[in-house]
């Protein structure tokens, strides 16, 4: 089951904005319908808290195996995006924060679910 | 013959306003001049209503079932592109909805329509 | 000889805002100067006035035989772009057209002229 | 239903030895056991007989309604694969011919059958 | 655990020689010492035997089904791929077969392993 | 109409066997049958005679001219590459020539044919 | 010597607003400092002045010259791209004229100078 | 030790605004918590300041030192991103200046961290 | 320095012939004649003995930690290459080994070395 | 002028035999003809002479050098092609040499030329 308390966090190294993406290459879950495997790719992008504040950062290796624990969980599309979304602002409290899925498909039909969290950095 | 009566929805699973593409890269219908097939993708983008106001997302296995109800239906690229617009916009009442039709081209020309329905989610 | 007089429309199907893009890849002219043939492509984009206004849109076939019909003919670049956005903005008086031409290039160089009538529909 | 009397064939304009292929990248026709349609790309290989033995090719328009009458049949990769074969093979009777089908696939797995009669030209 | 009882074979459905390949591109297991997961692709390629003489081909969907029984098993790449050969194999007593595995890697370096049963057909 | 008379040869600057080819990107006839437009890739490749034998090469800017005269010529993509490749040896006598037409294909169907002429390098 | 003489205009062929880009993918010149030769490409992209108040555009074939007579140049990768801004700018006092040139890297490192003159056209 | 005194600059040779991007497609620093390498690329753009009012340009080979001097330094993705930033920051005062990094990827996860300083040029 | 005792083996898990590639994608040592970094890609493939014969595998682990080694190593690309094939022939004493090291280039040239030990299997 | 003089080798490291291969992606000369510039890749293989048995390969700057010698040098494609080839023949008196030329084209036909000395390895 997918498990938040995998995740950990480190200080923002500065008070300047700026951005981070992580992209996990090799997320699966299972369909709670047919209980085959999806397979996906799980992009996470963010402008953490400025460091004198308080802000914090995902860290990397608590990331990979947060995501590891939707692999056996049976979960849709949509609920599998919302779920990281809300886990990753929980940790963070970021500025901004956006988690992209992106589904190889099933039927010919492939997929792709983009949640915010915040406002984006002024561009 | 497209059948709208195909399609199936279900409740939005959040009320924090996301986005969800569905790429159909095998669409085929028929040219009614001819009687010579079309080929392209149909891709499908929407922002749904918030779950708490009775907003609904288009259900993938019920949207593949609709578009290969077009398989032998005679129908212009422009009006085969209008037609699953007001469907899927009758069915779920989005903030938003894009839909594009991309056609593999016949005589040395592809061509590509796109259909917009409510206002797109602030950039 | 470019001849407008093969150009068709039909009438829009909708008034629902929507934009057709064709893209003709094998587009043939001769170098006025050189007599040597020049190739590229040529991009159709439009936003064509609502059908219940007397919107039309160009129609496919029509739209192929008048583009064959600069094979022969010697045009620069700048002019072959210009001519095609006129003879389709006097078809179909659209809301916004662009016309572009991409070039394959001659003597290392190559070009792409970029056209337009009317105003783009809002982003 | 395939329908082989659709192809038709014109005389090796030549008794010197080569090669022609065709191929129809937009091929479809339905899975037998779900109903589900299958998409894929025909390829036809061969080296006709020489013409003053007789030897025909087979002729490009007729090629592509023999294809098209595999729209609604229903019929597994291998058989598709097999029949077309069979039927070139028959109506040319060629020193070689390949039929290889690509296959967008079905759940995760994409397949490619190739079917050969005669042997390939030397090397 | 892989479980070859789950795949099923169909009887091949001619006697000319004829090459199949199939493409897994979604495989997963496990690393048996670190516990994370593997990704790769799995490429198996056979001739059947001829349908007169008892030949068959392993059925897509079982296929499928085998290769998802991976999922949560511990293995290396080389026991992987020697697997699903000797598996396929001992199913199909095909003329050739080769499996092939294609991982996406771990720490910088990926791999490609090639396994054969048989002869591979005269080119 | 074809015109070989337009085709110009240097003698072979060395004695030493070696391989060139040309590859002219831009090429369009005309169907026969619906006077549309054809186009394609034409790619010659030959082993010329040795200088100190007579050997000469195609001059480029003539094979330029020549393949140009084909712009308005109505002719079958099998009959236009037996006729490069007729001209070709006529006027070389190479070791070895192969002409290859790689067209862009008419209703939904792209074709190439390979035409030789003597034997080529050992390899 | 980069020769702005080598440049040569010509009437803007219509009052309609419209855009331009020519791309020489072919340019070299020389590193003042080594004297190695650096090469690169240059992208020139510009609005032209309307014609019925004499605006010009560029001469394609003067505008190949010109770039040539940079080929024993030594200038840094920012003088040339200023250069060549300031010499077009002159010839055309253009609308806008964007000046990009992208060089291919010395020791691992490739760089890209963008120069404008004048405001782009409102998109 | 990255080692800022590395670093070099030379006047920004005109006053009118321009964009330089500097791209080292080979960089390399170490985990500080595993040692194992990091791969990488980092990204330069900026805007110098007038060179007139005293603008500096980065050196080009002094930035290659100076990347270099990352190579055995234990460092995280964001510190190296900061520290590269504020070095550079320093050195020139630019108007604008944005570091990217993109880093191949531990685990199955790649990254890419960007930070500005400054305003970017009106677009 | 390249330390060949970082190597370690395990067993070959069959007695049937396969293949195995592994490609280090982010290698580097440095020239040892200017100091700077070289940066390539190191594919080791190989046919390892026969399990039941005492043949041996290069362990995955084992064979990033030794490559690793060289990171700091000054030796030409033809050094490195036969080095690192020495090291593995003597380790496993394979049936057939191929090392090829492909290197980013400098100065403008990118190289290729190729070096084998043994004989391929049978193709 | 090409200048052999600047050519430089070194003895081959090893007995055992081995290929390497060189790519100069940045090549220029001179057309005799029109003096417009040509614009190529030169790619040189080869498989050294044994080390014990005086092999030599040759050094890669002189290499860098001597291609930069043909920059305002007027020649045929055949003709440089040949000239490298010889050149590198006669310095290194390899087993087995190809020089390859691939050039960007003019009037829209790209050519590559292929030469070799002596035999290459058994393959």
């Amino acid at each position: 089951m997918p498990d938040a308390s995998l995740l950990e966090a480190f200080p923002t190294p500065t008070d300047t904005p700026f951005v981070i993406e992580h992209v996990a290459e090799e997320f699966t879950s299972v369909c709670p319908v047919t209980g085959h495997p999806d397979f996906g790719e799980v992009r996470v992008r963010f402008a953490p808290g400025p460091g004198s504040a308080g802000g914090v950062c995902v860290e990397l290796k608590s990331l990979k195996l947060y995501l590891q624990s939707f692999r056996n969980e049976g979960a849709y599309y949509e609920a599998v995006t919302n779920v990281i979304r809300d886990d990753l602002a929980a940790l963070m409290s970021p500025q901004w924060l956006r988690v992209t899925t992106v589904w190889r498909g099933r039927g010919g039909i492939r997929s792709t679910i983009v949640a915010d969290a915040g406002n984006p950095p002024g561009c």
